[in-house]
């Protein structure tokens, strides 16, 4: 009972963040530049964090993985609170990175493809990961993850998203791809009309 | 007393695990993608942190700011203890931005120009900015920064880097540039022959 309240509360905290500070674009672009993805509030991502800790709890991880930039945040607190190492995957290759895992994915937003690559020092056989990130769209970065960690030999234990928009059905995506748990902490259900509607409410 | 001990410690911390995990490739480029630019130690983080908030301990601060993506671990555990809010620079224009300050800024380990933007909504007139980010090399991205808050009206109170590499002189830029606090929690005096000589010791 006491568990579920927090869940709840969570949410709350959450969901009313994106309502108050969130602005909706056209094009199924929903703006949280004040909290995640220009400016960050540290606090809000422990929160997140502790949320990510209570979902997967059942699960064995041993690194946590995320892609650059804007996922970075939620992941370095993430590792923190767990313990555990942070990954970031790269969107080029940099000049200085010579053996490495790359695939390439497509970001809508930006309309480009772009590469995505890690290290072959970073992600190993041995490697169980819970990945996460901002954002849960069209689930093209997640599946490049899961690219990246099937040529590592890797196995992807969780993902989980701040924001999920599921009108842009990431979610069936990552199940097709292979990933079985999935937790998003805030569902968007739809932004028609410029209004944020979560999904449940 | 206390309080230096603990700072020859948290100087050896990082120190050794330059030492001991760092790459020294040609061209003075000091590898840490152990640690910082690729996988990120989040513990390590928090400690280069504290260090942080020591040495910047008699300013007033109410932002720290740091350019994406290496900056970003250091910046949002800096942020979390320190409780506040981190803005990163972005190092192009998003589609989603209209109103922002912008300045290019070349970088010498990817030997291109870049442009580093960052919206007007979260730098202003009002912030006393704390910069931090993991290398200072030639300074050119801490100049731009200064540039973007000059634009902004913002105060640079102060910049603090993991990692200084002193040959390239980028401190004596950050000063020309008008920036008077200047930290650097481990100072590389040479990789002359690719061996890493901390400077002092």
């Amino acid at each position: 009972m006491e568990e579920s309240i927090k869940q709840i509360k969570t949410f709350k905290l959450l969901n009313n963040r994106i309502l108050q500070e969130g602005v909706c674009l056209d094009g199924g672009v929903l703006k949280v530049d004040v909290f995640i993805n220009h400016q960050i509030d540290p606090y809000l991502m422990k929160q997140v964090s502790i949320e990510f800790i209570k979902r997967f709890a059942d699960l064995k991880i041993n690194k946590i993985l995320t892609v650059e930039a804007s996922g970075i945040a939620p992941a370095v607190m993430l590792g923190y609170l767990m313990e555990l190492p942070v990954v970031f995957a790269k969107k080029r290759k940099p000049s200085t990175m010579s053996d490495m895992y790359q695939t390439v994915v497509h970001s809508f937003t930006k309309n480009e493809d772009s590469a995505l690559v890690v290290s072959k020092d970073y992600l190993t056989e041995k490697d169980h990961v819970l990945f996460v990130d901002d954002f849960l769209a069209f689930g093209n970065a997640g599946c490049g993850i899961v690219d990246l960690c099937r040529q590592a030999g890797a196995t992807v234990e969780g993902m989980g998203f701040i924001i999920e928009k599921e009108f842009q059905h990431g979610r069936e995506a990552l199940k097709r791809a292979g990933v079985t748990r999935i937790e998003s902490l805030a569902i968007v259900e739809s932004l028609e009309g410029n209004r944020i509607k979560f999904k449940g409410i």
